[in-house]
């Protein structure tokens, strides 16, 4: 597999997809240059005058429901909408689902009427679009169920890719599952890093044919990033710069000896 | 006092106080990583339909009238409320207070309809809000009275603790006040570092019992941090990214030897 | 030239200009710091109750339509004509201008209802909006006529000065055309760097009297400071604390035997 994720990285490169992202005030930035260093385009954009024109520019749509208002779900349905339409895949994060009924209530209407190609989040988030269970506190994972069980059912349900990321990461399309292993502590300690891995994901699923795979993919490149990354970092600041850093010098050579996908 | 900042750092890595934030959309990302850098949890929102939701689960709320709008300060409002009949405490950060009537008038509005547990602007905006005179121009104080005149005054008018930032900061509650020495001089040189600020002193607020000595810790801590950053920095740029770090490599013991904390 | 552009670069650390932004939420933290570096100020407002009182304040009003809503785009046209009527000048940055028709007419509006100053934009951007064709995916320029006639039909149709930025920026005001050859590539691998450049220029027009030398001003000085950030970055990552910190040491002795201007 180390062969095809290199493989799609290249393509990424090549193709330099446009990843239409509809997303948080908190992490616009950093998801957008993630966009660039992996070799493909960002834009955001989240008028509802503009969405669907943006979205028949774009290889993907990318949904993420942190620091959401009814407005924008509305521009995130009538984006999604187009993308399913024209046949592009759309990508979920469902940021804080589980914290307040407005994210949860939301995350499942996203995921209930539009074609979702891959939902990610962290543990807490998914067992509790999945209901088994599990506790979000503001946007922290603090309780669910087993990932793996998590990811297949989520999948099952809504016919889509789950993906679960933690220390290791859980990926399903409910019939076969994949676990990644790439990744570093400092993910966990500062702001977006689960949002970046969404971005990732979206990158490679724009590029691909098979959702479980491109997922996969992306989390094992931009987990392998990051692992390259705390060896230049002094702490989790300049972490950042280094993660970014470390995407851009990424190298189909460095994908194949360094990504760490296991099909369970 | 440095044993009491140290302990209280202890308690925010012990207990991981959830930090939330209704605030500007320049410093987001960079409040969200100084609230995981000091050991709590951030979680941004603003939707009027879950602000509630959101301060229910959180230990501490945090207000920044930066980048404001009519329907933001209903949101924080609400917020606010709730988290008053929770009892637990709110820190406003006035940013631009004196700039516009918008901002004045906002910032006082919620001074009077709220319990504020903890104000901190610059000399410039806690002037304004004293009736001491004062020049705000965009968001930089231009002007001002004597900043333990303006932080005495603010602290009795409003029965809170008010906390005048600059070289020297000055923190009262009306009754007693006290000045941190701790700092360096590019954290004037980047955007966002007031409200950096105002997050380290919600973090320490929401494990301590006394608002004027949390609010001190805070300041301390993150004016610390910022002394060892310069080390590592080699302008405002590289700044930011070690300012993290080192709030990050913050010990009990670098605290109790560095902060510089002065009853006056 | 030289020592003109190092002429206006101390009138901007003498006067500190405040630049008003009315931007994108993408570049909002960026811009405010790329302000701070050249020794102006920032500050970021949209409320349409209030855009009019913080023009009041600033010496400059900056338009950016990334992200842009229709109501934002009320609050730039409220701010322009209070800008206008004071007599400060407004520099716009067109951005996504030919990628959605939301877009694209409203650059066309603001440049049509307001006097401007100065637009900045790439060549797909500026190509669009001249009416001489223009391609743009996302906010990625991917098609453009030349950059000179562009400039200069643009400059001649509006009564305005327009930039043009990629490897060579060419800046027209219809009679007279300029070329900065400063800059460096990984400005290309950064979200932002074009909206950077346009607060150099508004930093540079607000103390200058000549726009067309204060937009060539800005962003020689601009690329001049990415030239030495390349030096000290590893990669698009560190680039950009590496390019804050290179505005910050600019210098006017730098500036003199660094800027690479030509008249054309």
């Amino acid at each position: 597999m180390q062969q095809q994720i290199a493989s799609l990285w290249e393509q990424v490169h090549k193709q330099r997809p446009l990843v239409h992202h509809i997303t948080n005030f908190v992490v616009m930035n950093d998801t957008a240059n993630v966009t660039l260093q992996l070799g493909a385009l960002p834009v955001m954009a989240h008028a509802p005058e503009e969405v669907a024109d943006m979205t028949d520019l774009a290889s993907v749509l990318l949904l993420n429901i942190g620091t959401l208002t009814p407005a924008w779900i509305e521009s995130m349905l009538r984006a999604g909408r187009r993308a399913n339409e024209r046949g592009i895949p759309v990508v979920l994060d469902p940021v804080g689902a589980g914290a307040t009924p407005l994210r949860t209530e939301n995350a499942l209407r996203l995921l209930d009427e539009l074609d979702i190609a891959v939902v990610r989040g962290n543990l807490g988030e998914l067992s509790v679009l999945a209901g088994l269970g599990g506790e979000v506190r503001g946007v922290e994972s603090v309780g669910g169920g087993d990932a793996r069980a998590v990811a297949e059912a989520l999948a099952r349900q809504q016919g889509t890719v789950a993906a679960v990321t933690g220390k290791r990461d859980i990926i399903s399309d409910g019939a076969r599952t994949l676990a990644v292993d790439n990744g570093h502590h400092w993910l966990s300690t500062i702001t977006g890093t689960g949002c970046m891995a969404t971005t990732a994901i979206a990158a490679f699923v724009a590029v691909g044919d098979d959702a479980l795979i491109s997922a996969a993919a992306g989390l094992a490149c931009f987990g392998l990033a990051a692992e390259r990354a705390a060896e230049a970092a002094r702490g989790p600041g300049t972490f950042k710069p280094a993660l970014l850093d470390a995407l851009y010098h990424l190298t189909a050579e460095k994908i194949q000896t360094g990504v760490a996908v296991e099909r369970l």
